[in-house]
Order: C-alpha cells, then structure tokens, then sequence
C-alpha cells in the first residue's frame, strides 16, 4: 500500500473535517502567536527587537519547522496570503543565515555545532526538510528544498564520508524520516542511502552514547543494531520515530530483516506497553519506555507527541503490510491519546496524559513538591517550554487527510471512517459515515479495479457484524471487492459500548474495566459524576452501558450501570461484607475531551463490583 | 489506667513469649554487634582503634541510647553479665565525656551544639534519659539516672531559663516523653514543666521554623499550638512522638485541652491515613504522613519506627482514657507493622514496610535509578546507616509484658492476648491463651476487686460473640468483673477470618479485599502463590476463607477462594467478558512474615471478582 497525499483527499462534513477546520481557524494561527511570542520565529528570522534576550533553546528550530510543515498543508488546502507571508519570512531568514557549507541551526554556528548527539541540530535539521518538501509540494516552489537539499548534502558529506562529528546518530531522531522523505520528494537515492546509513550505524558500534546513566544506550535506542530490535526502550517519541523511520526505509530499501524487527517491536509496543488510550511511555523521568505491563494511570506519562509517533509508526506499518490491525492502533491513538492532547477550543494543549487524575494529590507533597516529579497538569496550557506536542498537532490535522485512505496501482483501501472523498485524477471514492462508528458506511467509487474496506478491529470486539451491498473477501483484515458498482455500501451492525479489561498482568488494572465505543475510549469525569474516583461499574451489567447522543456537546456519551459505594461511618476499613452500595448510572465522555470543563477529577479504569 | 512495668509481667509460653526471647537471644546481642562494627558504640567509649575514620552521625546516640534501653530491660527480667558489661561500658563513656554543664553528645562540643534544631541533639538526649530510667529501674543504680539528670537541668538552663539556643524546640521530638518518664522515675517536678514547655512553646511562635520546603511548619508539626493540632502531619515518626508525649503530659498534667487534640489527631490517623497494617506515613519523600486516604501500597513508606510510635501512642490513649478501642489500635501495629520490620532469624530488619512487593519495578527505571525515590528493599538488612529501627524494636520487645496489662487501684486491665501473668506483690492476675485467638481465654485472678477484659474490635467485627462463665458488664469496650472468682474463663466465639474492605476514598483499595484474622493482617506471597499480584479473591466466596494451622512455620495461614485470570493470548486489552478466570484456592501467610522465604512478589490487598 502507498500513502496517498493529503491533496488527493477532501474531507466532508464530519469528525475528522471540524477538526481539520479548527486546526486551520485556531489551532495553527495560536501556535504561530505563541511561537512569535516567545522569540522562537523570531530566532528564525532574526528581526530581534532592540534589547531582546537572544538566548536559543536547541529545539526551537524543530517547533518552526513543524508549524512551517503544517502551514504548508494548510495552505495547498487553501490559500491564504496571510498565512503565506508568515512562512515566506521563515523561508527567508532560513535562506538568509544559512552557512555556505548548507548547515541551519539558530542555537548553532559553525564553532559550536555538532559538539553532541543531545543538541538535536539533526532533529532540528530533520524537521526542516520535512517542512520544505511540504511546502514545495504545497506550492512547488522550490527554494526552501533546495536549500534543505543543500543541508541534507552537507550532513552526508560531515557525517558520513568525512565522520567530522564526535558522534555518528543523532540523539534525537527524525532526520531518518525526513532523509526518506527527501528522497521520495527529490528522487535522490543518496539520501535514502543516508537515511540507511543513519539507521544501520546506530546500536552497531560503541562509540555513539555516553555513560551517564540518563543516555544510557537503551533509553538512546543505541543498544542494538537497528534490525535485531525486539523490544521499545528508552524516549518514547525519539523511539517512535526511529521505529516509523526503519518502516518507511525498509519499505523503500526493500529490507526484510528491518521489517521483521519493526513487527517485533510494534508488537512489544501493542501488547505490552500500550496505554489503552494510545499513550506510550510510561514514565515522566526520560519521557521514557519502563518495563513491560507498567502502565500507571495516574503518573501516566503518555506524551501527545509520542502518541503521534506511535500514529505515525502504526501507519507506516499499514503501508508496509497492508495488514488493517495497525489501522486498529492508528485510530486508538488519533481518537483519544492524540486528541486529549487539544483542547476543544483548538489552541490549548497537554504535553502529558494521564489516564487518571485526582486533583487531593496536587497536595500530597507540599512540603516536598519541588523534589518529586511534577504531576500531570489538570489543565491545558497554551504554549510550553519545550512545546514540541502544539506543531505536532498542527502538522496531523492539517493532512488528516492522508490516514483516511491508502492505495496502490489496483486498490484504493478505506482505513479510517468518516466523511471523505479520495481522488487521484483517474479513481475516485467517497466514503460517507455520518458520525464515525454509526454503522453504516456508504461508498462510491469510479474506475476502482479494487475497493478494500477496513473492517475494524473493536468491530469483532463488540461483537458486531458486516452486512454489505454485494459480496466481498475478508483479507488482512479488509472486506475486498472486486470491481465495485457505485453506490456500494457496508453496514457494520450490532456495535455497541465494549467493557475492556487489561492484561491481568497490568496490576494497576486489575478488576476495572475501561469502556470503547468504536475506537473511542471513555472516562468518568467530576463533572457528570461527583466523586469519579469512588465510583464502581456494576460487573453483573457491564454489558447494558449505552450510548446517548450529548446534543449540547455535539458527542456520544454512555451510560453505564454503576454502584456509588456508601462512606463508612466510624472506620477505615470495614468487613467487605457491611459496605453497601447504592445503583446509580453513571456518565462517561470521550477521553479525548477531558478537562474541558475546569477542574475536576477523572478516570479512564473504573473499578468493577 | 495507669502502665503496669514489665518487671511485674511474667510471659508464659506464646507468641509474646517466643519475641521476647529471640529479642533476648538474637536481636539485642546483634543490633550491639552492628552498632559496635559501624562505631556508633565506640563514638561514645571512645576506645578509638588507631586509624579509625573518626566521623560520627548526629543520630548515632539515640540508636545506642534505646539499645542501652533494650539491654536495661532485658538485665531486669534475667541477669547476664556480659550484657551489664557493655551497658557499663557506655555509662563510663558517657559519664567520662559529658561536659561539666551536663551536655553530652557524641557528634558535638561546646562550640558546636544547639545550632540547628535539626542537629537531634534533643532526641538523642531524650533517648539517654529513656535509657537512664530504665537502667536505674533495672538495676538500681543511680549514676547514669543522675547525670542524664544533670543534662536535663542544663537543658532546661538553657532553652527554658536562658532562651540561649537559636531555636526552641527540638527538630525531632522525643525529649517531652523521656522528661515525662523523668519526672515519674525521679518525683522532679520540674521535669514534667520542662517537658510542657517543650509541648507548648511549640508552634506557639513564630521562630522555630526554618522557611525552607522540606522543613515546613506542618512537616515539623510546628504549624499549630499542640492544644490545637487536629490533624497528624509531616514525619510519621516525630509526629508520634510528639503526641505520645502530649497525651502522657495531658495524663499527667490533667490537661483537658491537650486530651482533646490528641483525641483529634489519633481519630484523624486511624480514620484517614493508617495503613490497615497499622504502618503510617505513606511517603518516602520526607517519612512523613501526606493527605487523607493517600494510601499507595507498594511506595508505602510505613516505617517501622513509625508504626512502633503510634503503638506508644495509642498506648498512652488506652492509659489516658481507658477506652479499649486503643488497645485494637496497639494490636494492628504490633502483630503486623511492627514485626514486618523484623526477620523471623531476628536480626534483620525492614525501615520500610510496603504492602506490595512488585520485583520487575526494580527495573522500571534503570536508566534512571539514581534520581528516582529509591524502591522498597526487598530483602531485611542487618544495619541500616540511619539504624533506629532495630533498636526500638529491641526496646519494645524487651519491654513487651507492660503492655499486656493495665492497672489502676482497683482494676487489672487485660489488654493484649497471649500467656500472661500480672502480680504486683498484691494482686495476681494470669491469662492464658493457647495461640492469641484461639478463642478460649482462661483468667485466673487473686486479690483483684475488679478485673477489666477487653473485648477486640476485630472480635466484632469478625461476627464473633462471648461466652463467660460468670456475668459481666460491657465498659469502655472491657467486660468487667467485680470481685472475680479465680478459674473465670471467657470464651470469644464464631472468630473467623474476615475480608476487609479499606474505606472507598482510598481509591487504591477499591474493589479489593484484605484478609484479617484477629488482629492478624495477612498477605499473598509468591512462594505459596505463583505470581499472586494477578490472582482474585472469589468475591462470592470471601465469607469461605479459613484458618489453617502451618505446623512446619508454627503459624496460622489463610486459605481463601481465588481465581487466577487467564492471560489474553494476543492483546493487551480485550472485552471484559472475554476474560476468563480459573478457581484456585489462594494461600496467605501473615503480612509480618512476609520477605522471609527469599525474594518474592507479595500483595496484602487482594482485588474480589
């Protein structure tokens, strides 16, 4: 299967288009403001007013570049002079302090780059390119290209013919991607081959990661050649993209042993380190992998951003196979660990996710907060530090497009469900779902010699079943038909909210249940259930929850059957015996849109009675 | 009620017994071995071998002051030369280098004592006044009891008299118990005022607290006039202290106002923020309590002197106020917090007791070890570098008899279990107990107009009732005899393992049960349950547990009906109702043998499906 392009897909009315639209209309112009705010276009630019503090922070480059890459899209979706003009600026300040040799940075000159592997200047670089092949593909003007090809020239010339750096694989990866990128947009076999180089030299020698414990080799992704991976350690983003980078350079290099070591590791990933919402990344120290089966809700790290890699790791997968399971892990991030990211006025954001939170614990450690890791935040905050998540949303939402469908030379694959339309000049289909997951998915298609339909994976789950217009093969997980009339359509049929349990291995969650509608994970929030944290579901009618149409928030909730424990009077523990409990229904709301209603705990596992 | 002395306690063959004597035979001689290996006992002889590294810890004479203690006791209820020897030894030390002032310390000298109130010069000195009383009560012999005498006439000089330190009242308490315990050995009165002055001074001002965060008002219980104190706070251990020695000076003083706040701050630790182990504190950061039903199994702190604390605590309640609900307290803390700190050999030793061991957390942070809160140990160690766990379990067993027993004029209190007799030359009173709770207890008494038995809470609660064999009256949860005949016995029948459910707001606990039979906690661990963090309790069943008797291990374990789920073949997550369980009969020990049997998962909270 081929990516197709954003360009070839329009979305209708539906989830994925208002989402599109208030990326667009919010989203993208408040992280330009805020990065404008705190310097970080301007460091670009260099327009400093007089007296500004000029302190860079390392990673600002790749929060323009990603806001860079998503105007792009954005504007190839429409025009907008406005919008142009700002990134023209970046182009030209980008251009204008370019070194001769083709190397950018604004932290960096040619005295002090490439001192280490931590400095992200090939994070940073990566980005750029990524930004520069969306722009000329968004408005084939080449200029920006050129002058990130002259980069990337440069970092083959320094890195891998001369080897002038200290180290040999950048920290924090990103250029392996963007390399593959380059060389799909250039047909530059020479940076596909640096993308390789890139890939194999890491974890094959020695030399590459420091002692200290924090940069240890596994948390580095340096403790193997990249084709023996069995296992997801260390950051979870930088894991993430290096993962997405080996599938993508497998599928171009036609490597079968990195391939196998990508399916290795997105299993390690799904079936084991997995939040139920999409978020990886278990740990606030190193934003890091820990073991396997430790998922801790509350301390719950979860980065937007690595639910994005994951996203973007998964799809590489589903091109690279044609298997829909990966399709099942794109939408579980997209619809929860990726969204709760955003708030639903578009221009607030959570750097963490947490699957549980319990705001008496903002408290716990007065005497000692500054000691303890920081808890989650109960808020989102409109621009942060280190505020890589914002420009990460930007850039998916602006080419939502893209994930919806999938094709090669004979087939057009549906993979996410919603309103749109794929067309590629001689193909054309159109998918119409009213809202996602109502049941009934209409398709169109013209000159399609095949049309191959996800069938999902929470669909078998809630036990549901497919009801189609005319006959089709299950393969890979897609209903194949070949030859399709127009007007075709599929009904999945008997969806209903599915109580989950976890691994029994993931003690944390021993005897709760989470609820999914479709690919939606719900949680019980303060707002609609006082008390969320104390509350129960009722195991003997975990199957009666239902979904109730929430006029006034344009979303579906449920209502699931649930026991309020009644507070014991006089002790802290009781026989089990004399505590009672009273039925009452409670309310659960998507995960995603958590935290929109000011403070108020919440929580994803409900324990069971 | 007023404390019966251990020398008036004689322990027949039990439970008590068997801990008294293997403190005698095997944890007194090897706290001294270590303490004499790590220095701490020639810091004070000063017997310097040449070349010694010379350096000495603040809180060094406080662990030997409380093994002096230990050994004072231990001398009283059975004479041993080489133990008079040693105890002898440090007196000289000590008396050789105490300034003529009366200061003793082996960290500090003229020039560089009472510069910081978190030096612990007045804990370690409160301690050398415990140990002096209990020496002279021992023995007779009065120079130790005179100069720690002297030190406390200094002490009173210069904080009450002169106001000549730099602070008023200590960083960590224990100097107002052991200046209660003065007065009482010596009749001085001025040693009950100094020990009030202590208590009141205390969070009357506003000069004692440093600003900085870990020594906060609340962490330091500085926030508040102890008459005030409503709510326990800050490190487990101190805080205890402190309201011990406000409820022994209420008592003495007939202080109403201090009555009530320990009333208060007890209702507030046993009601919101007490492990049902009896351990508190439940943070590492800081040893100290946190907020109300923060309750984390596996980063319980629950330190053993912390749990020793609150048994001193309640035990000066039960005195104060006669009420018998006390005495349960006393008991949740000794068969459970308390001797988890303690290896079945006898000389090793936990200073935290978690209630959940999780090995493969040991890995969770490998990259990151070194900056997060180190994990529960998982194995007891012999010595600690801050060791004052070992010794105040050998001061509290050495000492266990006092606190079977209560007494007033008229009444003898029987308040713990086991086999027992009471005489104070006058009156006898002997218990006996096959097993604490076997449910037959036998009294015989002579010379005793009243005669109070109490009644357990856990007798109750368990759904059991009694038997006597004469009438009684129901007071202050004792059954109360008038002029009892010798021969009564008293039956508590229908005494059966109970599953107990922890308050809903200690959402950690929800949906799980722990299992307690009398006072006895137990647990679920890995040797006689293969990974018994993933089993369940059959709630349906939980009423079917029962009692059997271990003969290899000389203990009563539980066997409870369990369920072990059936791990998911390919997912993490799956529908609720696709789980499948398996019956298993779980198999638990008592929590405070847990960690004996080598490295092992354990979990007291067990979560019921």
């Amino acid at each position: 299967m081929k990516a197709v392009s954003y360009r070839n897909v329009a979305l209708g009315r539906g989830f994925l288009k208002d989402h599109e639209d208030l990326n667009r209309r919010v989203t993208i112009p408040a992280v330009y403001d805020r990065f404008f705010e705190t310097n970080r276009i301007t460091a670009v630019t260099r327009n400093w007013p007089e007296n500004a503090d000029k302190t860079v922070h390392k990673f600002w480059d790749s929060d323009v570049a990603k806001w860079m890459e998503s105007a792009a899209y954005a504007l190839a979706k429409e025009w907008d002079e406005a919008l142009e003009k700002k990134v023209e600026e970046l182009v030209d300040g980008i251009l204008k302090y370019q070194l001769p040799d083709g190397y950018f940075n604004s932290c960096y000159d040619t005295e002090t780059r490439f001192q280490s592997r931590d400095n992200h200047e090939l994070y940073c670089a990566g980005h750029y390119m990524e930004a520069a092949v969306a722009y000329y593909e968004a408005t084939g003007r080449d200029r920006f290209l050129k002058a990130m090809c002259c980069y990337a020239d440069f970092i083959d010339d320094y890195f891998r013919v001369r080897n002038a750096a200290p180290f040999l694989t950048p920290g924090h990866e990103e250029i392996e991607l963007a390399l593959t990128r380059l060389f799909r947009a250039t047909g530059e076999r020479r940076y596909l081959d640096l993308a390789g180089w890139f890939l194999k030299t890491r974890g094959a020698n020695g030399i590459d990661t420091p002692v200290r414990d924090f940069f240890s080799r596994n948390y580095q992704q340096d403790n193997a050649p990249v084709s023996e991976i069995q296992e997801a350690t260390g950051h979870a983003v930088r894991a993430c993209y290096l993962y997405a980078a080996m599938a993508d350079y497998a599928g171009e290099a036609g490597d079968e042993a990195l391939q196998e070591a990508c399916k290795a590791v997105f299993r390690d990933i799904v079936r084991r380190k997995l939040y139920v919402t999409g978020g990886i990344g278990s740990a606030y120290e190193g934003e890091s992998f820990t073991i396997p089966y430790d998922l801790p809700n509350e301390t719950a790290y979860a980065e937007t951003c690595a639910a994005i890699a994951l996203f973007f790791f998964a799809h590489k997968m589903l091109l690279l196979t044609g298997d829909a399971s990966y399709a099942d892990v794109m939408e579980t991030c997209l619809y929860n660990g990726i969204l709760s990211g955003l708030s639903r006025s578009g221009d607030e954001f959570f750097y963490v996710n947490p699957l549980r939170l319990d705001r008496k614990f903002e408290n716990r450690y007065t005497a000692l907060s500054a000691r303890f890791p920081k808890r989650p935040l109960r808020r989102r905050v409109k621009v942060f530090n280190c505020s890589c998540c914002p420009p990460n949303l930007t850039r998916l939402f602006a080419s939502i497009g893209s994930y919806v469908f999938g094709a090669d030379e004979k087939t057009v694959y549906v993979n996410l469900f919603d309103n749109a339309a794929y067309s590629d000049g001689k193909r054309q289909v159109r998918v119409e779902m009213r809202t996602p997951w109502d049941g009934v998915l209409k398709i169109h298609s013209e000159n399609t010699a095949r049309l191959a339909v996800r069938i999902p994976g929470w669909h078998h789950e809630s036990g549901g079943y497919i009801v189609s217009s005319v006959p089709y093969r299950a393969v890979n997980g897609y209903a194949v038909f070949e030859n399709p009339a127009s007007g075709l359509w599929i009904r999945f049929e008997g969806i209903r909210p599915t109580a989950v349990a976890a691994d029994p291995r993931v003690t944390e969650n021993a005897g709760k249940a989470a609820f999914r509608l479709g690919a939606t994970v719900y949680c019980l929030e303060e707002c609609d259930n006082p008390e969320p944290l104390t509350l129960f579901a009722d195991s003997k009618r975990l199957s009666e929850a239902v979904p109730v149409w929430n006029e006034l928030e344009q979303r579906t909730e449920l209502l699931v059957p649930g026991l309020r424990p009644k507070v014991p009077e006089n002790a802290l523990y009781v026989p089990a015996a004399a505590l009672s409990f009273q039925p009452v229904t409670l309310r659960l709301i998507p995960y995603r849109d958590f935290a929109n209603r000011g403070d108020a705990d919440m929580t994803v596992w409900i324990p069971c009675r």
